[in-house]
């Protein structure tokens, strides 16, 4: 019996998803074609993919020093690869907006597109799904939380009547306003179950990930802002779940590993055997708990949901001014509790524009990374 | 929008499953007319139910005073009725041995049938699912936990690597066999989940009812006893589990209520919004709690799962035994224990046929209950 290789792009390779990506085709020989390969700074990492996957095309961050390899490869930009004729599936895992183009181009070009980006969709979720279905574009999700929500989805002929994302709680949960206000950077990066960069580590820690995830679902799944609930999960099992008219509620359980969405996205609508995957211990299960996510400690969730209400460039506003928040925290310049804060002042200062274009919205995010440099300096001054 | 109206024969429509079979239809204007009614017993039951629903076709199992109706019915066999040319979807919700030749006639004239009737696949599987392949015939299952596989393989292309079907562990989990020894029928009848009949309430409480369930999983799905595994998951919010061969795992999940389960087999593929129908409540949900089950507290699971794996007639005298032996333990006749001893007992005693036809099938059910009558006897002299 055959079966058909996938040829694929892999943009963002060097970093977490990525790297996990890589590790997925390794375990999976015979499925998987790799012809293009996209990195950021790490070169030394990227020669290495380099020499293993053999790509036709490479885009590396890093012009100076281009990876040196014993293998001969095209230099190509991530939006050439993304639409490129030989490319089935594009694996978009870049961090931040620099998803958003290879995002675009791969779902005109109506590719598969494996989207690990939270970006694109939240700062563009209406062109880009509007593209993707004019196109004839997939888009699968890679988050383990839409990841469980498609995969409930899958052969049911009715529209869910109700979105439940599960959200772990990150390290503060139960945590006090007056705590939050003191808890360090390497606190906040010590996630109690899953294993991610930093900066989406510490938007799970004020629950902005999930307000982002929130965002993200209303466009994946065409469902109106109060159809989706969050639910704080702290065992991290259960990765969302999906209601239906009837009442019938589906979910979606495993292991706490990326590897597991990241995999589902390349091989669907088959499911490989992997021995490498983890497999939950039933005999050895601790219960399961559900809890609403506690408003006041956690605003961000709030604030979010409301920006994307409010759409427009709202969410490219709260998309950057997050990012640079983030990246105060952790340089230890401002409060954790100065996360939110921030954000909702750049919001509430902020003057949309409707119906945006890709330019626009590009525009919004530089304004909202600009106006919290100024208010964190402000702060300290 | 127009939309099919599905022609249906409620077998059984006094008991348990189908008087709520009804109450879903009655909720579900439009969507259902009911063509043949058979009922068993209740007679005055038997005669509102047509009254209200206005079948064309009646069978009852009292023929000295048949039910006194205003509306005008033909009688007919159930046998006839469940392949008769006016109907689409036949539910049998008859109890016991009963159901056997109806399903067996509704799957040979190609129908869809949604089978609430458990022996009909114990004891006649491989004869009952080779007929309804043959035939094009869809065997929709109204078990909760069978409805939650079936649920969680919509859609799916490949073969499941697992099942797990969870149990409540009825009334008496955490007993020790001493303590089993003396209870009652009264306490046995106690389900802390699930309201049913009496039959099917004490099999939950030995833990046959699961057993039983591992058989029909077998047939249902096509998979090796190996492969289907048994989960006590006493708040019954999780009706049962599927593990995907890339690990993924989807669980079913709702308040425990037939009438949704029924109404997935009668709306199927669709789902439609019935607001009778309870719904989860996440904001108060308590903890889930999974465990494996304790095999010398309840020896019925084994009993069962190894009368399914010898195959021929095994699982008909597990049946019949069974039966007979619950019967003996409400009476008053037997202890709780004694219904696994007498049907294993019975089970060891017993020469199999191989590859059996319906009637040897019928013939060693015969023999099993006679044999437990007679080792009952005994007991007590």
């Amino acid at each position: 019996m055959g079966y058909i290789v996938k040829r694929l792009a892999v943009l963002g390779a060097t970093g977490s998803i990525g790297r996990q990506t890589l590790e997925v085709i390794d375990a999976l020989p015979g499925h998987f074609s790799i012809i293009g390969l996209a990195g950021g700074w790490n070169t030394t990492l990227l020669a290495e993919q380099i020499e293993k996957f053999q790509p036709r095309f490479v885009f590396h961050q890093e012009t100076k020093t281009p990876p040196t390899t014993t293998h001969h490869y095209e230099f190509m930009s991530m939006e050439e690869m993304a639409h490129h004729p030989e490319i089935d599936l594009v694996v978009v895992a870049t961090s931040g907006r620099w998803g958003l183009k290879p995002t675009l181009e791969a779902v005109r070009a109506g590719k598969q597109v494996a989207l690990a980006n939270k970006e694109s969709l939240v700062m563009a979720g209406g062109i880009i799904t509007a593209e993707a279905k004019q196109n004839g574009a997939k888009i699968l999700p890679v988050d383990s939380e839409h990841s469980a929500i498609w995969q409930c989805l899958e052969g049911e002929t009715s529209r869910p009547a109700k979105i439940i994302l599960t959200a772990s709680g990150g390290p503060f949960r139960r945590y006090f306003p007056d705590e939050l206000a003191k808890v360090t950077p390497e606190q906040a990066l010590k996630h109690p179950s899953w294993q991610m960069g930093n900066k989406v580590t510490i938007d799970s820690a004020t629950l902005m990930n999930k307000g982002l995830e929130v965002i993200e679902a209303r466009w994946l799944f065409d469902m109106h802002f109060d159809s989706i609930k969050v639910l704080i999960h702290p065992q991290s099992i259960v990765h969302s779940m999906v209601e239906f008219a009837d009442g019938s509620v589906k979910a979606q359980l495993g292991k706490p590993d990326m590897r597991l969405p990241i995999q589902y996205a390349l091989s669907y609508p088959e499911r490989l055997a992997n021995p490498h995957l983890p497999r939950l211990d039933w005999e050895n299960m601790e219960e399961l708990n559900f809890e609403p996510p506690d408003p006041d400690a956690f605003p961000c969730l709030r604030i979010a949901i409301e920006a994307g209400k409010r759409g427009g460039t709202y969410p490219a506003v709260l998309c950057g001014a997050d990012d640079i928040a983030v990246q105060q925290f952790l340089a230890g310049q401002i409060k954790f509790t100065d996360i939110s804060r921030l954000v909702e002042q750049v919001l509430d200062e902020y003057k949309a524009t409707t119906r945006p274009t890709l330019e626009e919205i590009l525009a919004a995010d530089d304004w909202a990374r600009e106006r919290v440099m100024q208010l964190a300096a402000g702060d300290k001054s």
